[in-house]
């Protein structure tokens, strides 16, 4: 049985959630100073996300007891084990039957491309997630035989997904399937007929270009890209290919897509303090003072009554929270300063799984 | 705000139930051989319980996929951190307030008798349980101001708990409490009236005397106390104390109770081959080859359509079967076989906590 076989969709973020799960930061090869400024930064999330509807925190045995006094006492804190923090990534995808069921899709996890171009090593844990999340919830779990993350998948609820190639055609994700052999999978496993294909990610995107970091729907038949007009940054041409692709393609319901253009952050890089403040055992993950960071203003979390939308402290943030405000007239926009979680290498989508009400 | 203030009350264990909460044995010094024999005991009895209502098993992230390999697939199998698998004593005490809403009491535990007479330190892990357990649930939390497990407490759903002096007045739980602060506690906090007090528990109880292994309600006004009419055995004085206080006392509807007397088991000793499976650097639980196993055919648990109770091999069970069948003319008694439970020092009542329905 597939979620589709079995009934079962993923509902666009926009549609009435049951609430919201995270995880808490803590691995100090990911999260500088222990890990500590980025709590600070999770924390504020979960509790400006409590304001609108429930957040379930997950938190290893150890660091439980901590993040209870930083969160919120609405938010709901359970113990779990996780290499990282990326419940995007990790988390269960979670599709409904439309008839009062919750189901998980539990997808192979390889830490962003195994071996070979992973960023970690072991991910046992991250993989164990969406099994265990489908177990507190007693969600009906469909383990997908494909190796992806959440991140790399975005649906509009009526049938289309958008994702990329860079990640899900990589050989160091799933080197024995083809592109046709993962369209019936997530068609299966999403409930979706229509895949659009873009081809690169954000440059510098530690994960390999997820979908998440560089467009996301905003409504059937609307994309917001991430758009940058300088030549000289390898994002114009990759924001251009993506624009191309995204105008040429159909949706499920036979819709041209509207492609709205999101401005790029104006550039960041990591500072020699916060390189500084990072173990050095991880080769993957040690980013060096001066690098770019993938900063994205797409990588937003649509909640109940509200869009979260990361900001930078740089000029765009106004202009970003603009093109939010026009988008979704009906919802509040709040921007939330995020660089701390932008430099693990994500952004709030990344850190964010919703789970849709049934 | 106490449970008894918000409206909410302790259910008897004969009350319609909505699951039966355990967790994995494994730490070396209370389970024999790495824990493996006590591990088939506990997933044959989830996996019996299974048959008759939802179990959930927490489980350490590491012993997490061996408990999946052994458990039926309808147990719900969630991560948690425990010093030891006693879920009567550490899990939540759940109430009901009738209105549809789970609450959960999360008794103080200090390893049953703290740095003096406790079994194990650290027990930081079993303390957190209950809170855990109502963050899963997402039942409401009540934190109660009493060091006390709940094998101590038997109720009758009708206003009444019974309870020893051994563990409820013992100065290694609660020093600085006297008798009324102990009733008035039990009262805010499991909706009762009436406190009835035994003195000690069965002889060799480690737990310090815990009401679970000596008497139990079987129905509103009847108590079942285990029964030993042999002089010589150390038990006989204890059980004709008990029943002369239960027959002396009136429950919180002015009943006289009425006390069924269930037999003893043949006494059982710890093997040396038993003995020699146990890590030995805990001297509170270094048993030696030789020591009386505290038995007790009343420790057995009550589900929606069963009883289930623990078996020895011996020529008691039968009698003990029977015993059960008449007191319980409407449920299936299905006796288990849980020599490797008791080896850890209880019994099936001990490693299971049911979780009313609302």
């Amino acid at each position: 049985m597939t979620p589709r076989s079995a009934g079962f969709r993923m509902p666009a973020e926009w549609e009435p959630q049951a609430g919201v799960w995270m995880a808490w930061p803590e691995r100090p090869d990911t999260w500088r100073l222990g890990g500590k400024p980025a709590q600070a930064a999770f924390a504020r999330l979960a509790n400006t996300i409590a304001r609108f509807e429930p957040v379930t925190m997950l938190v290893s045995a150890g660091q439980w007891a901590n993040a209870l006094a930083q969160l919120d006492p609405a938010v709901r804190v359970i113990e779990m084990t996780t290499n990282d923090a990326w419940l995007r990534d990790t988390g269960t995808t979670f599709v409904t039957d439309g008839q009062g069921n919750l189901g998980g899709v539990d997808w192979r996890f390889n830490g962003w491309g195994g071996l070979s171009d992973g960023l970690y090593f072991p991910w046992d844990a991250d993989d164990a997630v969406a099994a265990k999340m489908c177990a507190i919830e007693r969600a009906r779990r469909f383990r997908a035989p494909l190796v992806t993350e959440g991140g790399a998948i975005h649906v509009d609820g009526e049938g289309t997904v958008i994702t990329t190639e860079d990640c899900l055609l990589n050989p160091n994700r799933n080197p024995d399937l083809g592109r046709a052999d993962v369209e019936a999978i997530l068609g299966d496993h999403l409930g979706i007929d229509t895949v659009i294909w873009l081809g690169q990610g954000v440059p510098d995107d530690i994960t390999g270009g997820h979908i998440d970091n560089l467009a996301c729907f905003v409504a059937p038949g609307v994309v917001l890209l991430s758009w940058c007009d300088d030549p000289a940054d390898p994002h114009h041409a990759v924001s251009r290919e993506a624009e191309a692709r995204l105008l040429a393609a159909r949706d499920a319901k036979g819709r041209a897509l509207r492609v709205e253009r999101m401005p790029m952050p104006t550039p960041l890089f990591l500072t020699a303090d916060e390189a500084g403040g990072l173990d050095r055992t991880n080769p993957a993950l040690s980013s060096a003072a001066g690098d770019r960071l993938a900063a994205s203003y797409v990588n937003f979390l649509i909640v109940n009554g509200a869009v979260i939308a990361p900001a930078f402290d740089v000029p765009t943030d106004a202009a970003a929270e603009a093109v939010l405000r026009r988008l979704f007239p009906g919802r509040e926009v709040i921007m939330l300063p995020s660089r701390e979680i932008l430099l693990g290498g994500g952004n709030i989508h990344c850190v964010t799984q919703q789970q849709p009400a049934v």
